[in-house]
């Protein structure tokens, strides 16, 4: 008899994502891995059913390939016994018989919210973990539902299709971050744990209503799921990917297109400008403020289209003040962009 | 003392459109108008608040401009004294001073599901009302909460950023369709009706959890708010503009792209395919298969993808089928696309 369903498709996942690996790490081999040597991959494991799930399909796979793995748990120090319970997650990874693991505690500070401050303080670990112990890749485990959960927060800010593309399947410095279970949805994952007796830890972060992704997660996508049918969270997955692909490709036409709208000094030329489609001459825009030193986290869609009104309404008005404090006049046709 | 804040922002709205329409109208004169003759301006009004307050604020402005104003209601026939009620609202079209004005009834089909059959019964009206009345436009009540739901419509199909790209402020044959309130809140325009005291009719359909759009406007879209934070409706209003912009721009390129990728025979070459975009590359696959008789609506992403793997993932696979019996296979490193 087979495994149960579940518990096959988690495995598949991740069996897929570390034959890549090996084919990459086969092309390049990853720095501080011997010539020769199999491949170490992590696996990122705050504890939760999602990420048990990944550690022991990881653990699993990892046996019968030619990959060494090991695990990863962050301690946030956010929540009273988090040490505690850093070390229980070790101990649950190495019953798995992954190795190395390691627990690693973080200060988390405070810019751009909670949520923001706590990610960055976790990548920040991960990048450093996968450094020392030369990792090839680090598994995530975000479901298709986080993913969705992702677009739906993306939609909240209103910034575009970059913000709906949602996350990466690979991302990273050297595409180290693989998430296997994007097309994956949660329930599958936490049946993988049951049919498995994983014991696994529920974040009460995940359900606390003070957190946005919780309250889109408890209430607002299941009243969007309500009203739109069932295949809601499928969909906002697909829309994550084809916004992705999207936005690659504008983005490329902007890069490729700035060239032609500069003059010889390197200033930006309004009537080039003008003649490009308002996707493309927004996205050089951006590029542009960006360059001359404007946070792009600072930069909304109000500015840019502030900016775009001097090339495409343009009626005499004076600068404009974008955030960092860059400044945009027009002057003699051209856009003079910079820093104040 | 001028009028209500609310009635001043529906007629500043409606003023700039009825502008942009007389600039158009100098430039190309509508036909059926006599050269001279001042244009027709058509209001679309069910009765209901929105399209009310665009009716009084078209028969306002339209006093001061060279513009005149008519009104057409349209009876879908789908409730009890429905022709009764199209009388009422010419009625109080007519009150307003709006001239020429008409009810006309409609038979709803069933294509597309009941809300698909009634809008394209409506405008099949409003289209041939307008060539009648030889009319330079027609101006809709939609709002911008309005917007905000036909991109939730639009993103739990997920089919990618033209879905997501709502209605279009002008629209339709000889850019005939204007949407002034396109920009305005839903609570706005009814302010505008009380502040005016229009007697308004609310359709029992807005509020018929029967229908998507209703329980997305009563259930999905507040608790969405309640999630996310009250500026979602801007959000998703915005996310609509810019995503017709990025559809629009990567449209054009797929257009361009076209001939550079078939070769003297006019087939796709597979390896000239593989060198685009993701994005580009499968419009033009959407392009060539709805070329070849597939029906756009029935055309998915998924088939989109499947035909792809032809030229990213070839292994000798066969031939695919595709809606409205259009058939395709790789042939000698050829994309051939036919219907059976």
């Amino acid at each position: 008899m087979g495994p149960h369903p579940a518990v096959a498709a988690i495995r598949l996942a991740v069996r897929r994502v570390l034959h890549d690996v090996l084919t990459e790490h086969r092309d390049t081999t990853t720095p501080g891995t011997a010539p020769g040597e199999h491949p170490l991959v992590l696996v990122a494991c705050s504890g939760g059913a999602d990420s048990m799930a990944l550690a022991s399909a990881l653990a699993f796979e990892a046996r019968k390939l030619h990959v060494r793995a090991g695990g990863i748990t962050v301690d946030h120090g956010l929540q009273q016994g988090s040490g505690q319970r850093a070390t229980e997650v070790t101990d649950r990874m190495t019953a798995l018989g992954l190795d190395p693991v390691e627990a690693i505690a973080v200060t988390v500070g405070r810019d751009g919210g909670p949520e923001a401050a706590a990610r960055d303080a976790r990548y920040a670990a991960l990048d450093d973990a996968a450094e020392r112990h030369g990792a090839a890749a680090v598994l995530l485990g975000h479901t298709r539902d986080d993913q969705a959960e992702t677009v739906l927060l993306g939609l909240a800010r209103g910034s575009g299709i970059r913000s709906l593309s949602g996350m990466a399947a690979v991302s990273g410095t050297a595409r180290r971050y693989r998430r296997p279970f994007l097309e994956l949805d949660r329930q599958t994952v936490r049946k993988a744990c049951i049919a498995q007796e994983l014991a696994v830890w529920d974040d009460p972060h995940n359900s606390d209503p003070a957190y946005t992704r919780s309250r889109l997660r408890h209430e607002g996508l299941p009243a969007l799921e309500k009203a739109l049918g069932k295949g809601v969270v499928e969909a906002l997955a697909r829309t994550a990917q084809l916004s992705r692909d999207d936005a690659d490709a504008l983005d490329s036409w902007a890069a490729d297109a700035e060239a032609a709208v500069r003059d010889e000094a390197g200033r930006l030329e309004c009537a080039k400008l003008h003649g490009l489609p308002p996707a493309v001459r927004r996205r050089i825009l951006r590029r542009a403020v960006i360059a001359e030193g404007a946070p792009a986290g600072s930069l909304f869609a109000r500015h840019i289209e502030e900016l775009d009104r001097l090339i495409t309404g343009w009626r005499g008005q004076g600068a404009i003040n974008l955030p960092g404090r860059v400044e945009a006049r027009r002057q003699g046709g051209r856009l003079v962009i910079r820093q104040g």
